[in-house]
C-alpha cells in the first residue's frame, strides 16, 4: 500500500505535532511512522511523517494540500515523497570497483528504494562491468583543461537520466562548484576516514603516518567546501601496529561499502533532513 | 523546569496520535519529546511522550487527567512519571564490587534519574564500603533452608526503603517465584553473557569452553523462567584464543557495567515497555 | 618472493622456539613471522611461522625437511604452505546470492589468496550469474530420498576440481557424516547467528521472537554435530525494537558477508589451527 | 613465578629471533610469550619476549645480561622488566572525576600491574576523595605567572613518589617542554576525542557543531607538541542528532575510562614500545 512522506523543518512553536496529526486523522489518513526532533540551540522542529491517507483519495493531491498546509499555517519548509517513487540514481566511479559492485548488487537485490540509471566515470576501467550490467556507461576524462566541458557533458547526462540522487562511489575528482550549482539534486560522497580527521587525499595514508589504532569512512553530502558537508553516516575499525597501508585500504573498503550504502539507502527513504551543515537521520 | 511523562500501549487504532497530541495542546500543554512505535504482528501501539503542561497547572492532577483519558477513551495501559521523580533503588550484591562501585559512582555523579537507598548482600564483603558511601547495608544468608525467612527480610527492606526499582547487580542467587510475586517493582539483573547464550551458571566458563569469539553481558528484567526475563540491553566484545577465563572475567567486567547502567538508566526516565517478554525501549 | 608457512601444534617442552628459529637460520632462512600460542590448560604449543629459505634452495624440499625435523625432533602436527599456493575453492549456495556475489568479488579484486573453480547447489537460482563469471555450476537437488547419490556428484565434483577448500555460503542444507567423512579439505559454513544462541534453522526468526538487543554471524568449520563446529569468526550488530524479522535478516547479509570473507581469507593464509573443537586464529 | 620481560627494537638482521630464543634456551630459561613485528619500511625490528630464568638464577643479573647481549650482539635499544615489578604510578586530574575514580577502582580491585602512590591537581575537588582512598594529595594551582614553580613542586612530587608513570587523568592543562624533559617516566594523557579530529580545548562541543555521527577518546604519550604524541589506544561511540553536547560528554565519560585504563595497563604490563611516533602494543 502506498503512503505518503513528509519531511518538515522550521521555527518551534506549540501545537505542531497536534496540527500534524490532526490534520491526518481529520482526512481519514492513519500515521504509520511520526519521529520528530527539536534542535533547542536554534528552538528548531523537525519531523518525518508517514501516513496512509483514506482510500480512495489522489495521493499527489493529498500530497500537496499536506504541503500547503504545513506552510502556510506552519512555516515549516516541506518535502513530500510517496512511498513508491523509486528516485533514477546516478554513479561516478573512477577506478575502484567495490562501491560500484556492492551498490549495484543491493540494487538488484531490492535493497534500495530506487533506480540506478547509469554510471559516469573519468576512467574506462567500469565501462566494460556496467554494461554487463546493462547500465549506460559515460566517459569522461577529466583535467584542468578541459572541466567545463566535462562538467556539462555530466550534467547532461543527469539530466538525461532524471537523476534525483547522485552519488560519488570513490570518484576521486573534485566536483566544482559550478556543477554543484547546476546539479539539482543531493550528491552523496564516501570519503575514507572519519572526518574530519584526513580530510584531503589519500586519507590511509595519512592515518598510517598518525599511527591511529582507528580507521573509518564517512558519507556526506557534497558542498562547494571539500568533504566538509554534512555528515550522514560515519563507522569505523580497529586496526593495529601490523597493518600496513595497504592493510588499512582493504579493511577500509569494507566499511566504505556499508557506509555509503547506509546513506544512499536513507537518503532514497527519504529519512534525512540537512540544517546548519549538519543531518537530522530519521532512522 | 519540570515534564510529564507517559508511557502507553494498547491496540492499535486511527488516530490514537492526533488524540494524545491534540489532548496536550488544548490543554496549553507542549510535547516535548514523542516516540512511539507499532507492532505490526500484533497490531499493538507504543509511545512515549513528554510534555510540559500549562503553567499553573498541578502536575499531578493533570497527569492523572491523562491517564483516564488514554486509559478510557484510546483503550490503553498507562504509566504516568514527572520528569522530577527520584525513585528509590536498592541494589542486591554479592562479592563481585565493580558493577556496584559503577552505580553509586554514576548516581553520585547525578547520572541517574533516582536514588541508591540501600544494599542487600548474602555476604559481608561489601558492608563497609557501603557504609563508606553513607548507605544502609542488610546482610542476608541465603540457603536453601532459610530462603523464606531470607526473602521476608530482603522485602522488608525494600519496602522500608520505598524502593521503586531493584537491581541485581552481579548477586549471585536465583530470586524465588515468592519473592517476585511480592515485590512491587520491577527487578533488573545483569547476566554475564549475550542471552541466550549460556543462561546459568558460571558463563565465562561457558564461553571459553565452546571457543567464542565474542563475549557479551545481557541487563534484564528479572522473571520466574531464570534469564528468560525481557531484554533491555546487550553488549558484546571481542575475544581470541589468547584470553583465558580470567580474561574472559576481566573483560566482561566492563561490558557488564556499562550495560547494567545503561539499562538502569533508562528505567529510571522512563524509556522502557514490556510487552510479551520483550522491551520497547525508547532511547 | 614466495614464502614458506609451517603451522605446528604439540605438547609443550622448553625450547621450541629456539629450535625453530634455530634450524631456520642455520639453513640460511629469514623469518618474516611468527606467532605463537600456549595453551595453558592442555599444555600444547601451537605456532605459525613464515619464512623465506636461503636463495636457490627449492621450496617443496625446504619445506619437507622442516615438517621431518618437527615432527621427530619436536614431536609436533604440522602442516606446511608456500605462500604462492592458491588453493582451489568449491562454494556451495542455495538461493542467497549475498556472500555468492561477495565471495566472488573479493576473489576477483583479489583480496582471496584462492581460486575459486565452482560453484555447487540444491536450486537453479544462481546458475545464470555463476555462468556469467565464467565458473561451472552443478545443479544436485538435495532431498531426504537422493542423498547419498547427491553426495557422490558432489564429492565427485570437489574432487575434479580439485578444492582445497569447501565453503557453504548459505547452503541451506545439512550435509551428512559420510560426506564430511569422504571431503577431503575443509568446509566453512556461515551460520546466521552469534552462535551457541539460536543454532538450527531459521535464526533471525528465533532472534525475534526472543527479543534480543544484538544479532550476529558465526563463521566455523563443519562437523558432523550441526552447528556445533569450531568457531572461526563472530561479529554482530544492534538492533532494536524497531526492526521486524526483515529487519534482521537485511542487517545480518552485512555480518554474513563480511564474517564469512574475514574466515576464508584466514584460511586461505594458513592462519587457522583447529584443537579441541576451538580455533588458534594468528592473524 | 617470576619471569622476565625485553622489549626490544632496532634495525633488522636476519637470525635476530634466532639468537634470542637460542639464548634464553641455552641458559635453561622457558620462552612464556614471544611477540615481534617487523616495520618494512623503515626496516626496524620489534620484539618483546617474557621468559622463566633456570632456577635458582638472580632474575636481575640475568636481566642485565640479556640487556647486554642485545645491546652489543644485536645492536637492539632494549628494555627489561620483571613480572612482579609494581611501579609507582602518580595522577593528575583536575575537576572531573570518572578517570581518577575508574583507574583507582582498577587498581584496588587488581586489575593493574602497578601503585597508585599519589594525586596532584590544580583544584581541589579531588583532595577529599582522594584521602578517602588514603594517598596523598598535592595540590597546585596553575597559572601563566606561577607555572615554573607550580612544575617544581609537580616534579618533586612525582620523584619523592618515585613514579615510574605520570597519568593525565583528565588533567586539563598544558605541560611545558620544561617539564616533559625533566619528568624521567612516561606521561600518558587521554584526550576525549578520535585524534587527530578536535585537538585542543572543547572537543566534544568542536564534535557537536561539525556534526559528526561518531565521537571517540585517545590515550596518547604526552609529547611538547599538544595532543600530538605517538597514540595508544583509541575507541569510538555512534552518536545521533538526539545528541546534545551534554549527551556527547556523557557519553564521552564511559569512552575515556576505559581507553585511558586500556593504556595504563598496556604500559604498566610492558606492553608498549615507541618509534617515530607511533607505538608498537604487544597486546
Amino acid at each position: 500500500m502506498v503512503s505518503i512522506v513528509a519531511l518538515l523543518h522550521g521555527p518551534d512553536r506549540p501545537g505542531i505535532v497536534a496540527k500534524i496529526a490532526g490534520w491526518i486523522h481529520e482526512r481519514g489518513g492513519n500515521v504509520l511512522h511520526a519521529d520528530q526532533h527539536l534542535d533547542r540551540e536554534e528552538d528548531v522542529f523537525f519531523q518525518r511523517v508517514e501516513w496512509c491517507a483514506a482510500e480512495g483519495e489522489d495521493l499527489d493531491a493529498e500530497s500537496d494540500l499536506f504541503a500547503k498546509m504545513a506552510e502556510k499555517e506552519l512555516g515549516m519548509k516541506v518535502r513530500m515523497a510517496l512511498s513508491n517513487e523509486r528516485p533514477p540514481v546516478v554513479l561516478f566511479v573512477s577506478k575502484a570497483d567495490h562501491c560500484f559492485h556492492d551498490l549495484i548488487l543491493r540494487w538488484k537485490a531490492e535493497e534500495l528504494r530506487g533506480e540506478i540509471v547509469g554510471v559516469v566515470s573519468n576512467h574506462t576501467d567500469l565501462d566494460h562491468p556496467t554494461q554487463e550490467y546493462g547500465l549506460p556507461f559515460l566517459h569522461i576524462p577529466c583535467t584542468e583543461e578541459n572541466r567545463a566541458e566535462a562538467e556539462t557533458a555530466q550534467l547532461e547526462f543527469i539530466r538525461k537520466q532524471g537523476a534525483g540522487l547522485v552519488v560519488l562511489a570513490r570518484y576521486m575528482q573534485v566536483l566544482g562548484e559550478n556543477f554543484l550549482n547546476q546539479v539539482d539534486c543531493p550528491v552523496i560522497n564516501i570519503h575514507h576516514s572519519f572526518l574530519p580527521s584526513f580530510a584531503g587525499a589519500k586519507p590511509y595514508h595519512q592515518a598510517y603516518r598518525r599511527g591511529v589504532k582507528i580507521i573509518g569512512a564517512t558519507a556526506h553530502f557534497v558542498t562547494p567546501a571539500l568533504d566538509e558537508g554534512p555528515i550522514i553516516c560515519q563507522d569505523v575499525n580497529q586496526v593495529s601496529h601490523r597493518n600496513g597501508v595497504r592493510d588499512l585500504i582493504a579493511k577500509g573498503r569494507d566499511l566504505e561499502k556499508i557506509v555509503l550504502a547506509t546513506a544512499v539507502r536513507r537518503q532514497l527513504e527519504n529519512r534525512i533532513l540537512v540544517y546548519k551543515n549538519k543531518t537530522v537521520v530519521f532512522d
